[in-house]
């Protein structure tokens, strides 16, 4: 199949870039050192290439995540780095499952649920989930005393992993991962599960890291100096244009997520307006009615999430299709 | 059913004010006087809750929209109000379809895909698709030369439904609506179809109008004093509380179109943050672990192509669910 076969608006993967950006990966932090988060790309086919560069433990974000890497057999050791208050599809699954608890309620969502294994979630400055690193140790005793095994904390630095100074970026996750250590003085546990693409290669105190965007990208990674490659896109098809020099394509709302922001449109231009449906774009070179433009997502998690499937592309070919198939809850 | 019983997230549509919505629609604009637009929904059960008050005519912005509409026995009438340069899907429905066209190229595609009918699609001042107004006869007449039968027009005021001024919402609907009366002079037919939610009663000019987010309603449409009550809801389940004085609910940007900015929350508070599967909010009235809070989106269209399906609710009770069948493309 051709890319020209594909109906617009249409979510391409890169194999070059895709590839790049594993391998990359997979030197800087091999094997368990890397726990890839599967809610960039939702999608159990490009988790089986991830798996076959050495990564056998997965980060979900929601059940219906968890539930589909096991199903895909990509159970060996999932992490739901999020809170339920009702776990019991997760306790039903033939999978290995640590969820994160950080309160009484969701510690005994756990134990009710039949899940086995936790791991403390720890507020490391984000104003998001987590406990106060003073409290950990103690929601730790109560986790083992509900009979669950406490494997350990998480922490995410997701208020330090987008910003674009180096050097402030390091200083932060440095203070967000002594509060993490903090807290793992008193839970214990092996495991100290932290970080995302912006700080892989920073943060130096987890011992396996939650990047999930570097297999991807997005314009907003993109801006971190970081070694990964843009590798996915929306193939769109301009469907009109003004004599006044801007083209409309069919790609809009409803196949890019907007919360960073308006897309770029590979080769340059201005993205004027975004529609549930349509682009109005300025482009830097001029195109007819017709031809076939590449736009690239702000934000990479959101952007898939609305595609039932991704098309893995090397030049004109389509290598693969891969059913988005972790979407919904 | 009861909504305790509802995974989350998850979308609700209050019966009560989805039904008012619809029979105030109908009041003001009765049958094929409105064309609703789907794209606002995207469920052909709720299109089929529009057609039981009167409205057999629809309007569709995808390929997809139109199959699934005609599939479920709604394709009296149905206006693809975009372009598209491949009609071949659009030719083979058991359905009426009339497609817009703003260029040769789209109409050659009408005629090659078995199209027989086309609207022609006007630019009034929305800076997206159509044809400039004094082009648009020697479009029509292209169109029949290809033996495709030209209905009339079509011209949304894009740039002008969302106005919160009243009175300058009126005065640039009249001008936006002088160019399609204008191109309506050349292109002949009985069609002029226009119009949106924000400018359902102001449009006097077409006589179709193609309103859809009245149905559901959002807040951005929540502004223009209408008088359409909000209908849908995102459910979000509290999975974590701060002591320093937020919680956070797991609904997030794949649950949440983001591009009219934040949600709110019913109930009042401050949305802080919105994370992939996150909301972080600070509630006018603490809520523990555990409770349910009812999330408004900001935009309808989006908010709703991220979700599988909606649950049409009366207090705690779960009437109906609703696949949401006609995303995608």
């Amino acid at each position: 199949m051709r890319i020209g076969d594909l109906q617009t608006p249409a979510l391409l993967v890169d194999a070059g870039a895709f590839e790049h950006n594993l391998a990359t990966m997979a030197e800087a932090l091999p094997g368990a050192r890397l726990r890839p988060h599967v809610k960039a790309h939702k999608t159990t086919a490009l988790a089986a290439r991830q798996a076959a560069h050495g990564h056998r433990t997965f980060t979900c974000a929601t059940i219906r995540e968890v539930e589909g890497m096991a199903a895909a057999g990509l159970g060996d050791d999932l992490l739901l780095a999020n809170e339920v208050l009702d776990a019991s599809r997760l306790g039903r699954l033939d999978a290995r499952v640590t969820v994160a608890v950080d309160s009484p309620e969701t510690v005994e969502a756990a134990s009710r649920g039949g899940v086995k294994e936790v791991l403390v979630d720890v507020n490391v400055g984000l104003p998001r989930c987590g406990i106060a690193p003073e409290k950990a140790g103690e929601l730790a005793e109560l986790a083992r005393s509900r009979g669950l095994q406490v494997r350990g904390v998480m922490g995410y630095e997701g208020h330090v992993v987008g910003l674009p100074d180096r050097a402030l970026r390091t200083e932060l996750v440095s203070e967000a991962m002594a509060l993490l250590l903090q807290a793992h003085a008193d839970v214990g546990g092996e495991v100290i599960s932290a970080g995302g693409t912006g700080t892989y290669d920073l943060n130096t105190w987890a011992n396996e890291i939650q990047a999930g965007s570097y297999a991807l990208m997005d314009t907003a990674y993109g801006k971190l100096e970081l070694p990964f490659q843009q590798a996915v896109y929306v193939l769109a098809t301009v469907i009109s244009a003004s004599p006044g020099g801007y083209v409309v394509a069919d790609c809009g709302l409803k196949a890019l997520g907007m919360d960073h922001g308006k897309p770029d449109l590979e080769g340059g231009g201005q993205v004027l307006i975004v529609s549930d449906e349509h682009l109005t774009v300025v482009p830097a070179n001029p195109y007819r009615v017709g031809e076939r433009v590449r736009v690239i997502p702000a934000h990479v998690d959101p952007t898939v999430a609305y595609h039932q499937r991704m098309h893995l592309v090397r030049g004109d070919e389509v290598l693969e299709s891969w059913e988005v198939d972790l979407r919904g809850w």
